[in-house]
């Protein structure tokens, strides 16, 4: 677990894009986006303090996280000096970059003389176990897609912020490096051995109060040729009560694989429900969320409009107009 | 890849069932076994030459394959004197243990000192790249089950023996350790990290003759909590032309796990034919292997009638009767 609240490190983000992790921290966990380091050259802009080192200690800051990729993942030299200034007031560092900061013979030199510690969210921290199977008390909802990339993270966040504004019990359970790094903890699926997945996803999501609501961010597509292993231990080990159903209307083909259409809603529900049947048989499909970056506002609710007629179930952009009535329909279960 | 002829170290197995490993390489690939080794009181003998070390490299033998099971597959201190004499008079090691060869620093020293090789094939080897999901050319039958434990790898080892023996093209690919120590190669997909699981099938099963047959093993079920994303990359991965369905007739409930029933055959051959078709839509389900140990011969025969009739699909027991009629709907496909 990482130790918050965070000054988040956009280093030189050469746009807001590149400093999406960072953006997503002051999204979902505003309370742990204290400031933001900057260095010269970069183009993003969070719109929160920049503050030194320094000051961020003086704000209570424990850990800076590295908000920023870049091109191969890599930890940039020139990030360096900012580093280990940051180990050396006692900040811990946090990054979910493909290259570890552990395998900085520096920084990890520096960590280990100051006993600080380096959160390298891209692979797992834990031995997991292997998945018993076993029901669970308290409530799982699970976000399944038609493609990789379509807002399954997005969808379960927003779900979690629409039922703690009913005042619901709700968690946001993260399995990729963005959603670990936004809220402190989750399990990195993707990196984790084939035998365990299952069983990553049961740690993950234990027994609960029988009102607490799980919201498993997912992974990958049933329908992806590269990832449905992955998504299929989601499912098992997640034993969703509910699906949500997450969906880019017009892609071309399924993202890293132009051979491959999308499958339809439709599909995406028998196949999902059929398999999540087989370790919860109560589960149901309770509602659609379409990603409609890039259209109107009106083209936006036209979609949802005609996609929930003809699907008979709610559905929303929960982005773009909240996700109260997936909140509703999982709290109508 | 592992150097042949093996010389099979049983050591001091407490019965047969503890050398399976060994008897699977005798069974499947008697070639390579040109003797055994045995310690004071092993109980398994697999009928084959005794020979110590020197007299194993008389005949040509390259690799001491530990052919030995032991509860929490340690390498057990009374058997390092063999492993070590066998090193330095040329030979190589491998093993499936839990616990790794090179992990022993005795062994290890010893390799590294004499330039000898360690296999241990319980983990990857190799670098997997991420699946492509492209078709390629040749063709591929992959064994699944209704349960992990079924007889997928005799399947597919029965089925490459009676192509074979009909002069047809025919490659068993291995995917579990066993496997691997009878072949000498393949992929030990359970230790592989998620992300690379279908392309680690993808690398294992690559573009072929257009008549020739990768028969690619099974492991675990789409139906198994705990396994089964790793069955989905296998199906994604291996892009199967054929399946042929794996079962165990009368069993309790699903290894491992009490609360949960097998399925049936026709739900196995709808959830993976729905499933294959997403990266081959041309996939077809071409027979049924049922593991009737423990049955009589009429027992046996009795069940395959019956399940034929009540499937439409050629159904025998591999081991029991052989393959040739699971060949034959492969050929005819």
């Amino acid at each position: 677990m990482i130790e918050t609240p965070y000054l988040l490190f956009l280093g030189d983000a050469p746009d807001g894009l590149a400093a999406k992790v960072a953006q997503g921290i002051k999204d979902w966990r505003p309370e742990y986006a204290i400031g933001q380091f900057r260095l010269e050259g970069c183009k993003a802009d969070l719109g929160l303090p920049d503050l030194s080192i320094a000051e961020a200690v003086d704000k209570g800051v424990k850990t800076l996280v590295i908000g920023v990729a870049n091109r191969g993942g890599i930890i940039s030299p020139s990030w360096k000096s900012v580093l280990i200034e940051a180990l050396e007031a006692g900040l811990d560092l946090a990054s979910g970059l493909h290259n570890l900061l552990r395998n900085e013979p520096d920084l990890a030199e520096k960590a280990k003389e100051l006993g600080r510690t380096l959160h390298d969210v891209r692979i797992p921290s834990v031995q997991y176990p292997i998945a018993n199977g076993k029901k669970r008390t308290g409530k799982r909802m699970l976000a399944v897609g038609t493609d990789c990339s379509v807002g399954k993270m997005y969808t379960a966040l927003c779900v979690e912020k629409a039922m703690r504004e009913k005042g619901m019990k709700a968690t946001f359970r993260a399995t990729g490096q963005t959603g670990i790094l936004v809220t402190g903890e989750g399990v990195p699926l993707d990196a984790v051995i084939a035998d365990f997945m299952a069983g990553s996803i049961e740690y993950l999501t234990p027994d609960n109060e029988p009102d607490h609501w799980d919201l498993i961010e997912g992974q990958g597509s049933l329908f992806h040729a590269s990832y449905s292993g992955v998504t299929m231990a989601l499912v098992h080990g997640g034993q969703p009560d509910a699906l949500v159903l997450c969906h880019v209307p017009n892609r071309p083909h399924m993202r890293g694989l132009p051979d491959y259409q999308l499958p339809s809603l439709e599909a995406l529900r028998d196949l999902a429900l059929q398999v999540a049947r087989i370790v919860n048989p109560a589960c149901e499909v309770v509602g659609i969320s379409l990603n409609t970056y890039g259209m109107s506002d009106d083209e936006a609710l036209a979609i949802c409009r005609e996609t929930e007629e003809r699907m008979g179930l709610p559905t929303v952009d929960p982005f773009r107009h909240g996700a109260e009535r997936l909140a509703d329909a999982l709290a109508a279960l």
